[in-house]
């Protein structure tokens, strides 16, 4: 019930977020829409095939689909109003992240996975849909642009873990790690955090 | 039976269109073939890892490479008649999708998928292929930026579905699916039919 | 045993190659780190995914994961010297290659799989991890833009099919595989090997 509800958000999250970037790409409303569907249900999608979970849920159940399908509709709808905000597909996504890694490492434990590999499913459930979103528009992926990114998404499921293993209970884990994921992608935006980059080199294209 | 010969025909038109890409970007012969194969027989991966088929059919029937592979040689061989009609990557597309539309939503009902889940899986053994292709050469996917894309997969899997649901004889059905797809395709195409575009949005780059 | 071995030592090479490559992408240290691991564990990933192993071996054991993670670490920390020898990725891609495709065709083998099909599927799993490195980075891949990568995959990969088929010694024959593909890729880059490229093409973009 409670991984329903995250989950279901977070498409709606995701959705947004892959509809926002898809308008200011210029695609037209299909693929706004195929654009939010995608970056919905990527995610889960790569979890249900590495957890051996077949069909994948979000292609058997038609309410995943309708809440991203409508949520693509909206965005284009009101896009003058929702496009403009750039930082939108930003704080879209950290919620999408916040709730899918929570979700996937909920998921990955109770279909018996050691924690360490919850974790790592996790992450993956939340990083793959916006991962996918980018390579799709042609931008490298924000996990590999934002310094807390992986690492924001590794301290929440390390949450959720925690939380299995003491026995506390799932609801208020599950939101404590959610809101974790998501304070941290705020605070390193607001704060613009910087990692260190790796100066001295020459950006050259590979090639061989 | 029908559904081998409508995958193999689909198998041949997806590596030539990933075959006569490759060519206009300027790949070796060898990147042409690998392109070719990649593009023919991604969506029959995703397709059956999707529905636990292990290990994928097309890794292990030879037709399939042959097919794929031999089309790449020819395209590769012929390009300079070939890949002058840029349309042709289009056009080759269209057949692709439309025979593995209906070949990949067949299977799905053969094994049991509710007939949702089977147009979702249909159409995501359709678009596979080409959006791979695309992908690898850096473009967006055509799926994102052509109206009548994943409407006309849709509406393919939709009537393979109902002919199931209504006993109808599998041949002449998966034939008026996949000719249903295709012509959707071409009218699209030579209408330049457009779909709605979301206007006064700045077009600057996704970052944060 | 020499499969575990051969997997970490390739899992280095290609985690080194893909830090390398976003070093000089200028990605900040985790996503020099996330692309490390994605490029070491992609291939494997792919390879447990198509022959049904869930979850897949390098979400499950720690060494992967930590080996991945080390390496990228320290090739961000010694980037001055690492990174200006652009053509690293290209050596630590080749070894990572050829170590992959073997161990990937033995598992393969082992597991029951027809030789034909354990070819494609060692060749998968040692070209998946660059290919994802590529993409994310926003390149076209190697194998499609090197004339000798698919074919010396391929090569070491029957070379493993053949020993396993008269029964020689693994060991002898995992490692001649392995320098079979590494030699040859070094041989084509140091003698630029080239195939073919058609000519008389207009390079416009794909589009419709």
């Amino acid at each position: 019930m409670l991984l329903a509800v995250l989950e279901l958000i977070g498409i709606a999250a995701f959705a947004a977020s892959g509809a926002v970037a898809a308008v200011r790409a210029r695609l037209d409303v299909f693929g706004v829409i195929v654009l939010g569907l995608t970056t919905a249900l990527g995610g889960g999608i790569v979890r249900d095939v590495l957890l051996d979970v077949h069909p994948p849920a979000a292609l058997m159940s038609w309410p995943y689909l309708a809440v991203a399908g409508v949520t693509g509709l909206v965005v284009f709808w009101f896009h003058p109003t929702v496009a403009k905000l750039w930082r939108a597909v930003l704080l879209l996504d950290a919620i999408g992240l916040g709730l899918f890694v929570t979700a996937g490492t909920t998921t990955a434990l109770k279909l018996g996975v050691p924690p360490y590999a919850a974790c790592l499913i996790g992450m993956t459930t939340g990083i793959g849909g916006g991962a996918l979103r980018d390579v799709l528009l042609r931008e490298i992926p924000l996990v590999l642009r934002r310094e807390i990114y992986a690492v924001a998404a590794l301290c929440g499921a390390v949450v959720v873990v925690l939380g299995d293993h003491f026995r506390l209970p799932a609801v208020p884990v599950a939101l404590l790690a959610s809101a974790l994921i998501v304070g941290l992608r705020l605070v390193a935006m607001w704060r613009r955090w910087n990692a260190p980059v790796a100066r001295d080199v020459d950006g050259g294209k590979l090639d061989g």
